[in-house]
């Protein structure tokens, strides 16, 4: 692999950014990647474990000089990151992002870009359920998507740049615009988080079931629901904030049909249930056959029984 | 390990079956086991495979002689095989099953068991996706539980049996009774399920979003989900229909919950969003303390990424 960028920085030290960062040192990808975060503690842990060849005290002294800029910060957070470090941006650099929410992004952080830095929103279809600086690792993007949301007349050359970056990491790269990848992720991740977290809470305020028994006996659909439950809760409030639309609209569908199965389970109706399942479980061949998961048969039982 | 019961009869050869038939084998923990399925295919691959020392044409030829005979058949069908075999049930047997559900399966089975037969019901907490003969193996329940749920007056020493031969097989063992079982297994297993499924067949609903988008860009949350709604059909229609009234009571707190949730998303009430998020975290901690699952920090990604 060879370089592609002479200078990466990332702004904000979570998973998604030290995972980046391994990525890129694991291909060769930048000459130097810089990095910023608020918190003091994040900071020092960044450099304790040598995250980023420099960690910066402020996003400005990250930014300057440059090629490409990627914000990894909470969605909520992007407008005035965008806005304290728009002076710095060198004229040609690249601007991006890691946001699950690309409108929202394009509204607060296109007002600040400064003529001649092509902004291209990215977000790679990829995580844990683990935050912060030490939770990244070099292998999370690879054989994930990452999609690529530039705005209209984005230089070219630009754009192809920052998916052979993508690439150099692992991932496959696809484009699509603002406004479907919303609904898109709103299907596929949104709305499966927030109905995640619905059920974990009901579980546990379940007076009637102790909650050490929900976590003794919590057999495989809770404990996955629990594991999408733990995902970081401030990146989760911004993303459902800020992608309300088509996150409502899908969970207005999904209670119709949670209703309607309710109804066949309370009429009686097998024949209903029956046919409903059969047809969920053609969609999971799919996922497998598009390379986006493993049949392993003790897939989701991890490293406990081995 | 010792051998527990001389003979064992397996009815019904799919998951559950397969994996106790080497669990059994790997810990020598019984003489012979006898093995029945109702379809012919089955109990030919079955044979080819080596699955129970002996496969048997009829359901009374396996279990005559047995010491333990297991119903490892969808909990509707339960009541039927109890009727068939009941008359071949040796004097001072255990009968035993598997079934997510209790009272049902008790309702069903308790009346056809002759005097002088041990009945004593079981659900081991452990399962995937997969179905059929060929899908077990023999680490299925270590380190899961599996909980006994034994009508009043059955005899101490074949409960003690009954749990030696499950901790035998790797299994956590606990007692607990039939009404109290139905409940926390709505909460941890059958309710997560319905949601699973119907967030899947919500999705493939769509037509704003293309089947092949949803598959090609299944974020986590969703992935997950998909490997719920991918269980076997025929044993999740029954689990529904046959614990209808906790199921139906957990779907109706989890609709409140989920209400109260969307409220918050459209009035953008953050802080609610954040605190209840904050607090579902916690709870998968517990999970992992418990030892239910693992915190590896690329877990759920299975081996795709190796």
């Amino acid at each position: 692999m060879s370089q592609i960028y002479d200078r990466v920085a990332l702004i904000g030290l979570g998973l998604i950014a030290s995972s980046m960062f391994w990525a890129i040192k694991r291909g060769g990808l930048a000459g130097e990647v810089t990095g910023y975060a608020r918190s003091e503690a994040t900071r020092d842990t960044a450099r304790r474990i040598g995250l980023c060849d420099r960690v910066c005290d402020t996003a400005r002294e990250a930014v300057e000089g440059a090629d490409l800029v990627v914000l990894c910060v909470p969605v909520g957070a992007m407008g005035a990151v965008a806005e304290d470090i728009a002076p710095v941006l060198k004229p040609g650099a690249t601007l991006s992002d890691v946001g699950s929410v690309k409108q929202h992004v394009i509204q607060a952080v296109q007002p600040h870009v400064p003529e001649g830095v092509h902004f291209i929103p990215a977000h790679p279809l990829a995580g844990t359920e683990h935050s912060g600086p030490e939770s990244g690792f070099a292998k999370l993007f690879d054989n994930r998507w990452c999609l690529l949301v530039p705005v209209e007349g984005t230089d070219p050359d630009a754009i192809a740049r920052l998916r052979a970056l993508w690439e150099g990491m692992g991932s496959y790269v696809d484009e699509m615009d603002a406004d479907h990848h919303d609904l898109v992720l709103a299907v596929t991740s949104h709305a499966p988080h927030l109905i995640a977290y619905t059920m974990v809470g009901v579980a546990d305020d379940l007076r009637r079931v102790t909650d050490s028994e929900v976590i003794k006996y919590s057999a495989a659909g809770f404990r996955d629901f629990t594991r999408i439950a733990a995902s970081d809760p401030t990146m989760w409030r911004d993303v459902f904030l800020s992608n309300k639309d088509a996150t409502l609209e899908i969970l207005g569908r999904f209670t119709e049909e949670l209703f309607a199965l309710q109804r066949a389970i309370r009429t009686g109706d097998g024949e209903h249930l029956f046919d409903y399942f059969t047809h969920t479980r053609a969609i999971r061949r799919g996922i497998i056959d598009a390379g986006q998961d493993t049949d392993a048969p003790d897939f989701g039982r991890g490293k406990a029984s081995s």
